[in-house]
């Protein structure tokens, strides 16, 4: 035990956090079990149950106890013991991907394996020949060697052109020679690389018959099966300290005329002729802008989960937390002789709080319709493409570009938001939210940088648009079909004249249809008529991805809850509640954009006026579900790891014990002190009395008949 | 030396980045070091340079190499000793405030005495007794004590009229008795307390004679002098792991019914009766707000610092870093047998960084030329004061509660910001940025929470407007003057016709007036005529303050950089480089708010159009300045710490030294290798062959030819 401990027989002030969240479970319009289950369906739940008891029951991956405590050093080490257990629980119960990410998930924290598992084996079985797979895929899937995926360089991130790292061919030795020209063409940001990886994936420009063919990929063997060290010609090493992701090792790599064999080359495209270096061109793949789109479906879906966690613990804990008094609406309570007094407000009751988090609420949900509807499409157009119908497969894969852009900027500031929004607490690692925010911000970054691949999504808009102006465009996809209805009554208005309009589905996502194409239209003006350069208009291009992506989930989100046709029961209280979530999201969302579409007319100023009455009383709808709602996503304390968003909330409690836990508790007077603070204070020596005690105190500090001696 | 090196031959990919830097630079329009000196004044960086000088020469002080890659423990350590060696040389060198802060900043770490000098000492100064000054201020100058602040309580934050802790007086022994009743009383977040002050100023409610007078100061003795330890009846220790400020031990304290003699009670303004136990109330005191303008001014000059220090790593790195190629612009560089090649482009010369970095490098000095005018504004008001005239007091004291929100805000933002505009590396703790964002973050929630704040500034605005169109407000200061100038013209235009228009600094001064006028009679007539709550309209009173904040902060800017009349030579294109970084900031912020002057008619949707426009036209007027307009705020490498900030511009080669730092390159094969990835990799012994130099591969993947043997 910590010589640092609170008196045990103290309470919080009342009310208790367990009774303010009872009430707020109470009050929910609808039974929170229900729609846990309309979320995720029976099946899923039930495999995370089963998983999640195994993980709270394993001696090793039960012990997140370290987490807000150590340096990297004790964590990295950690997190290499917890990969070994996982990797061998996943053997001992066949787990398949979908139960290892639901593992992952509540484990929580990313380790050394995850590209191997990510990446490393994904890439050789889709671009790895037969004799590659059974070769290398086989003793991956043992963890008997480790891989990672290189493909980042030092000074080449996003433009995989731009690679600088060679692998040349050398027929009369049958090998690759792989050379790192200079200091940017290191591989860097490699996760699993630094310590970790006997093998990797690596990104390098072929160059056979003095010819270079860009980037291919190879597999590379890293490290010495025996003693892990590193092969001659190899330098390798771990990138040193990150703002968060201190359990990833991830590396950097430099080859030395390091030569591989001629099996390196993953050759299920692209093939060097073993004999005469001659190169072997890749058929097209049309079909691989597919797998992208399943891909960042599970991204929308995980930015999901990313918004509804941060709001669980914001949420949650502003029901409890209470500050000052709201006049107009005092909050009271009984006492155990029945005698009522005003306490301190909860914070969620004010407005500002609801406007900050409420809103990242629905954009959770909003993610998850979004996200549903991804992987539907995906499907369809899968099916549609085996038929020889391509004519989706644009549409879908720029919007699932921009998607994947808007998603996980929307999931990193709400992380940030909702820590903010909870005060000073939030401050604190057992919040539970500066860790999460740390460890997710990559996402932004990586699997396409959020302003890069907005281009993508803009650049197809700016197509459809012309070809639709142009009266040449019959696709009859999503796109299309709000540019039409634009360039159809160009001189439209919004039809709102009281506040509650903006409740009619319909009426709002006209307005979101309205806002892009008058977007694209004016971007279209600009590149073709005024001539300004691309490069000019970026700031429009990105706008009008997000624009276009706003309106899917807004849609989306629609469908999803108006569409539902079971009405009966708990379903039909239950849509009646995500209605208003769904109308929160399109609303406060317009809100924030709503300059757009003052802009291009078709929202008057006094609308606009409108609109922001209803986002308050739209809020003070959502208000009562609120924690309900969050409860809904059914985050295990587990996961969470968090004082302030524990299910009981007992807030202050596990706040003091997590305190407790602090290593500087663990003595009373602080190591260092002898050298550092003694030698200052002890200066004042001659200044000092004590007490009857014997305590020293600055003389004159004590009366007079408390003075017993001098010192 | 590191095991893991990288090879010293090896130069970065064309071209390096000090000749990028160096051509930036070239390209400035004006003489850095003249407008270095415009903004800080010769004494300032004479001051600055003297100091910096001892810092880097202090065989302690001069050390930062262990700041991104230990652990708490370590860090605390080395704080406790850098806190020890500060002290040591304030005394030494007898520095002044002035100078005691510049080599806080220069050394860029918050410490454990950090609260014993802003706070502790100068609470003693201004509400100690002249008995108590000599008591506690003389040995805490002398570092004999340290002391530390402490008034927020675990279950309070921002009301300080919800604490807990009770100071009760016992006239027969002459002692408060201090005591924590419930949990949420345990004071908490107090910087120094952990494991540091022998001493704390702690705000506690005082009760005398039965009656509770709410909270007041005393000092308290926590420790014992000789051997550190907690006093019997305190309980005191460290909160535990926060999102930054390791290096700080924030504790938390609680009394099991401690007492301390009558002396404790800081008694400049209440006092309690010795004999008698009589409380006598403080006087009035007016001028306490004041002070606060000047706590808020110096914040607001700190914002400026933050803001000027994140552009700076993130647009010095912009110039450097290259990707892709922009098509009607692709950057050509001649080698050295003088060829021309085309060469990937720096990504400042992208739209969107210019659009995401320049607005934030405008607003640093915006927020100098704010900081000055408040500072001025604090000078004239005392004055004033003094002379008995209290009529600016209101308005100067409601605008610093706006800006220290709006600001902090800000810079918060912008540290994040630039953070991600670094790409990947941002992400590395060498980039410089991540840390700093942990630890400059609590600003947004201390000294004010930046929600509440801005209350402040909106009752006095809305107060002020209706006084103003009652006819009853003669006031000649700013606010009332906007107000009566937008109640005589109701129905103003803004008389925009081409996008260059938006140069006029009248023109843009305008709209911002007529933004504010707007946003605070709308939420007049919603509260007076509506009759919609305080806490319906938290939302809008939050956007007034922020409205009113920017539009003092355009004025200020202008007026720094039009007004000024001296026109010769350097000062000239001095002016008019921050003339255009000025119009930055203000067409930026206004397109950023755009939809609130839309909504008020005041700008046309064509105009809006325009100002787009003119954002982009401004951006590439800023652009070839930029890297001379962030060297200009002079933070020397020392400061930075960044690999991808550093004045020179060997980004590459300071991000692989910071790897081959990495405590986990010590070793070539990693401390748990053993007991976690061995098993899992021998596990394939069976599968292994050996090559000509003993090491093991996957039998399969050596080709025939160079395969010796079998394990």
């Amino acid at each position: 035990m910590a010589p640092t401990c609170f008196p045990k027989h103290l309470k919080p002030i009342e009310p208790q956090g367990q009774v303010l969240l009872q009430q707020e479970r109470s009050k929910a319009t609808f039974d929170i079990k229900h729609l846990t289950e309309k979320i995720y369906g029976r099946h899923y739940l039930e495999t995370k149950d089963r998983i999640l008891s195994i993980l709270v029951n394993d001696p090793v991956l039960n012990d997140k106890s370290h987490r807000y405590y150590t340096g990297r050093n004790i964590r990295f080490k950690k997190a290499m013991r917890a990969a070994k257990r996982m990797a061998e629980l996943i053997k001992e119960h066949q787990w398949t991907p979908e139960e290892i990410n639901i593992a992952d998930m509540l484990f929580d924290e990313a380790g050394p394996f995850r590209l191997h598992r990510s990446m490393f084996t994904p890439t050789i079985e889709g671009q790895g020949t037969e004799e590659q797979k059974k070769l290398f895929l086989e003793p991956a899937q043992r963890y008997e060697i480790i891989g990672c995926y290189a493909q980042t360089e030092l000074g080449h991130g996003s433009n995989v052109r731009g690679l600088e790292t060679t692998a040349t061919y050398d027929a009369a030795t049958q090998t690759f020679v792989f050379q790192s020209p200079t200091l940017t063409s290191s591989k860097w940001w490699i996760g699993g690389l630094g310590k970790t990886a006997t093998h990797a994936v690596v990104m390098a420009r072929l160059i056979t018959n003095g010819k270079d063919h860009g980037p291919h990929p190879f597999i590379v063997q890293l490290r010495d099966l025996v003693s892990h060290e590193p092969l001659p010609g190899i330098t390798v090493g771990d990138i040193g300290p990150k703002f968060g992701f201190g359990t990833v090792d991830n590396g950097f790599l430099m080859f030395d005329h390091y030569r591989v064999p001629h099996v390196s080359l993953l050759a299920r495209f692209s093939q060097v002729d073993k004999i005469t270096g001659e190169y072997i061109k890749p058929p097209n793949d049309k079909l691989s802008y597919g797998t992208m789109v399943f891909v960042r479906a599970n991204i929308v879906m995980e930015s999901r989960y990313v918004l509804a966690r941060a709001a669980t613990v914001a949420i949650r804990y502003s029901a409890i937390r209470a500050q000052g008094s709201d006049a107009a609406n005092p909050k009271k309570i009984m006492n155990k002789v029945g005698v009522t007094k005003t306490v301190e407000t909860p914070v969620l009751d004010y407005m500002m709080q609801q406007y900050r988090l409420l809103p990242i609420l629905a954009q959770s949900y909003a993610c998850h319709f979004t996200g549903e509807a991804m992987h539907r499409m995906y499907y369809e157009n899968q099916a549609r493409m085996a038929d020889g119908d391509f004519s989706y497969l644009a549409d879908l894969h720029a919007s699932s570009s921009g998607l994947k852009s808007l998603t996980t900027t929307m999931a990193v500031a709400a992380i940030e938001e909702c820590r903010r929004a909870c005060g000073g607490h939030g401050y604190l690692l057992s919040s539970g939210l500066g860790q999460f925010y740390q460890d997710y911000l990559p996402k932004a970054t990586w699997e396409g940088d959020n302003y890069l691949l907005t281009q993508q999504t803009a650049r197809y808009l700016l197509k459809t648009f012309r070809s639709v102006r142009a009266g040449k465009n019959f696709d009859k996809n999503f796109s299309a079909q709000y540019m039409t209805e634009y360039l159809t009554h160009p001189k439209a208005q919004c039809p709102v004249t009281e506040a509650n309009d903006f409740t009619n589905p319909e009426t709002i996502l006209t307005i979101f249809k309205y806002r892009v194409a008058f977007m694209v239209e004016q971007t279209v003006h600009g590149l073709d008529v005024e001539k300004r350069t691309w490069n000019d208009m970026l700031v429009e291009i990105y706008r009008i991805s997000r624009a276009h992506c706003q309106l899917i989930m807004v849609s989306n989100f629609f469908q999803g809850v108006f569409d539902d046709k079971t009405t009966a029961g708990q379903s039909n209280v239950i849509s009646a509640a995500l209605g208003d979530v769904s109308i929160l999201y399109a609303l406060s969302t317009l809100e924030q954009e709503v300059a757009d579409v003052l802009t291009s007319g078709y929202v008057a100023p006094a609308q606009s006026l409108l609109l922001k009455q209803q986002v308050i009383a739209t809020l003070k709808k959502v208000r009562p579900n609120a924690v309900a709602l969050v409860d809904a996503f059914d985050f295990p304390d587990y996961l969470l790891n968090s004082a302030l968003g524990e299910s009981q909330g007992k807030v202050y409690e596990r706040l003091t014990e997590m305190a407790e836990r602090e290593p500087l508790n663990h003595t009373s007077v602080v190591d260092g002190y002898d050298d550092y603070y003694r030698p200052l204070i002890h200066a004042g020596k001659s200044n000092w009395e004590l007490d009857a005690n014997g305590v020293a105190h600055l003389r004159g500090y004590l009366d007079d008949a408390r003075r017993p001696a001098k010192l």
